[in-house]
């Protein structure tokens, strides 16, 4: 990897402890919003608690749901409303997951082996439509209309985006812009309406409800963006999931959408027969791993997200300065410094 | 098969004329809904509605959206909100159809090709997740939470059972009530909500409400208990998939619960192979049916079946008397009748 300096690097570690003083901030709420989310996860049918509870368990960082927590201390909320819908947006993203790991047919998941590998597509199937429901069940215990709107149509547009993925999942042809619109939809759009919540139970005018909705928008591409390129670059043990296992899903990311381009026939025709038709050798992976970094594609990936990290840092500036403000512009930094 | 007597036969073919009427009742509500049903399972990734459309076009009964047509009739309802939420139930119904489809394996329903047949499990999972969103959104713009609270529970409730489902689908211990259970969660639950809504939208008292939801739940499971009857008799061409689906599919339904209960050391052998241990052979299909009729067992399923027609009736009686009311009567018959 050549994306990682010196600097880079020192500030990483300071990154990580302030990441772990934003976790002490929400500590209280955080531990709240677990027992939420295992309070309405249980069912008699045993299965449930039990394939939940693995994928809920298995070391997510809940970042989701911290961003209702922050937002909503951002906007001054004093009550208790952010907790149970904090909760609705883990388990819509949950649902997500269990749904995400069928279609790409993924057996390891942040380390652990996936739901769909310990006990089959079907029942993850099942339980992620349970898990959906009980998320709106939780916001309509909220009561508020416009909550359940702001979820609802986030719902639509990631499934809408998932299946936008796999249209183009292996489409050689994909344009940086056609890529964007896939992550918008499968990622950003959660994140955007997880921090917009906090201005919704405060009650905040329109401005603010949009300076959020924008800030999670960014966040959530630019962690996606880097999460892409640690797909080709990260230790196995940091990321919870094998390097490679875009490649050889056949994913077309970013990194990829820009060596392509970049690239001269041969390449291409290396990227077609390992992405469109499925051919792949001994050796491909690294093969791969060698063109984008002959054409700087993960450097430049993480230069992306730096993008989109500055504009969500100036989303934030209509905020007071104070603690919450300062754990967002953390998590932010968090975002891309994992990457190194 | 034994069960179709004469006098059933000719009530049978009036009946079925009985339920042309119905349609022309709600005729003009029917094309409202499924004005809407179209507009709202567009998507600019054109596959969603490519895929949608089949399954929703493949000649699907209408059953729940005209439950809570009728319903909302019976009620003296005379605004517009029965139409969107008619499209949200039948929205839920289908998404959970697609679901259903990629965990049975299915590759036959309403005898055309399921969508999973078509383009694949994974295109399924995440259409259904969108059909299944898009219903949320139609609810969130009809704006009553109550409304909002009842879907919700009964999705959750939904794929509750399935998982239940999945889990003694070839459990050859099933008893009778286990598998109420499992139907009054995948099928009932669903039929129960659509009819509530009648009486939601109109603001009628509990009673009313209660007296709906008990409707549907009975015929609910009248109508689930005779296409399991169906399943091993029915023509192809009528039922629109195969005899013997649930048989290959190792499903436990009344009419099997019954025979196994019913049967010698010998025949529960014969059942534990062919639906637990999953070891079919040429010939066992008829063998099976052969054991249904020697217990009498697809007869009395329907005669179950019956039961809960009655009750179903019974729960109509503080409605007066009118058309609507004859239309879900006519309903409740032609659900039994169908298995002529």
């Amino acid at each position: 990897m050549t994306f990682v300096t010196v600097a880079d690097s020192d500030r990483a570690k300071q990154t990580r402890a302030t990441l772990d003083r934003l976790h002490a901030m929400v500590a209280d709420d955080l531990i709240a919003v677990n027992r939420v989310i295992l309070d309405r996860m249980q069912s008699p049918v045993t299965l449930i608690p039990q394939l939940a509870g693995h994928i809920i368990a298995a070391g997510g960082k809940r970042v989701r749901p911290m961003l209702t927590l922050i937002c909503s201390r951002l906007c001054g909320y004093g009550g208790r409303r952010h907790l149970e819908l904090a909760a609705a947006v883990e388990f819509i993203h949950t649902a997500t997951l269990l749904h995400d790991d069928v279609v790409d047919e993924s057996d390891l998941r942040r380390g652990s082996a996936t739901a769909n590998a310990v006990w089959g597509n079907k029942p993850s199937v099942l339980v992620g439509d349970f898990l959906f429901s009980r998320a709106f069940q939780l916001m309509v215990g909220d009561g508020s209309l416009k909550v359940l709107g702001i979820l609802a149509e986030a719902s639509a547009v990631i499934a809408q985006g998932e299946v936008l993925q796999l249209i183009t999942a292996n489409n050689t042809e994909t344009n940086e812009q056609q890529y964007l619109e896939v992550i918008t939809a499968k990622t950003a759009k959660l994140f955007a309406a997880a921090c917009r919540l906090g201005a919704v139970v405060t009650d905040r005018p329109a401005r603010e409800e949009q300076a959020l909705e924008s800030f999670g928008h960014n966040l959530g591409i630019s962690f996606q963006l880097v999460d892409d390129a640690l797909d080709y670059s990260a230790r196995e043990a940091d990321l919870g999931k094998r390097v490679g296992d875009d490649f050889r899903d056949g994913k077309i990311t970013l990194p990829v959408v820009l060596a392509i381009r970049r690239g001269n026939e041969d390449e291409r025709r290396f990227w077609r027969r390992t992405l469109e038709d499925h051919e792949q050798e001994d050796g491909d992976l690294d093969q791969a791993i060698r063109l984008l970094e002959k054409h700087g594609t993960l450097d430049d990936t993480i230069e992306r997200a730096r993008h989109y990290r500055a504009v969500a840092r100036d989303a934030l500036a209509i905020f007071d300065d104070g603690e919450p403000k300062s754990a967002l512009l953390d998590l932010l930094d968090f975002c891309i410094d994992r990457a190194h």
